[in-house]
């Protein structure tokens, strides 16, 4: 039985960069956080990602590697700044069949694997305006 | 002695809207959130806010209360999205005065008085794009 979406935690926040290394140079500098942190490249994504730990939750980075990706997009139209949400939830599969059936949007209709484990997108045009990922807390890193 | 800032946790992320009530009405109804939340109005920011719980860490819901506030200039330029992103960090004032000797633009340069504790912005010209609060972990509200 398929119970209501519950946002459990916020997985991580995404910032769209156009140097994640600068970026990373900038946290650990300004905040002391992302010692260690190694980027990798999403290559159907088109962007390189990188998680940062901050208490419980994290940043993560994303910078575009192809300049026809959506976030090559997104920085050229509004600059570098906060590009999604990432929310846990349980039983993501199911979650998004119970989003659907009340009209939201989905980007991706069913899980697919993504840096922060098994992830939906949410189309921003359903959720005021923020892009919002869905994880499943059961695949979710941290 | 003061350290470096170390950012502990990610208090919250504050989202711009245009009407808090659909915005938390939407929240509870997609992701299960935010039940009894109860927004304030903070009139030295021209705003109503609110914080949502979500896990450990929360989603805050600003309002413009003024047309010329900065978060109604906010919503003219980009709509509804994220306004900033808060961090925890100890001792906030000394904090900033060490910001500020690595030549982070402060916009405020002592601690004051905010929604979630004894709070602080950064510039986002210093921050990568990224509207930052930083808030003293020992006077944070979550």
């Amino acid at each position: 039985m398929t119970g209501p979406c519950v946002a459990q935690h916020i997985n991580h926040v995404a910032i769209a960069v156009k140097d994640i290394a600068a970026a990373l140079a900038m946290y650990r500098d300004l905040f002391g956080v992302g010692a260690g942190a190694q980027a990798v490249d999403i290559a159907d994504q088109k962007v390189r990602a990188v998680l940062v730990r901050i208490g419980g939750s994290q940043v993560e980075f994303i910078q575009p590697t192809d300049p026809n990706s959506g976030v090559a997009r997104f920085i050229e139209k509004r600059g570098e700044g906060v590009h999604h949400i990432c929310f846990e939830v349980e039983s993501l599969a199911d979650r998004l069949q119970a989003l659907k059936a009340k009209g939201v949007e989905l980007i991706d209709e069913k899980p697919r694997h993504g840096l922060s484990g098994q992830i939906a997108f949410l189309h921003p045009r359903s959720t005021g305006g923020v892009l919002i990922e869905l994880v499943d807390q059961d695949t979710a890193r941290r």
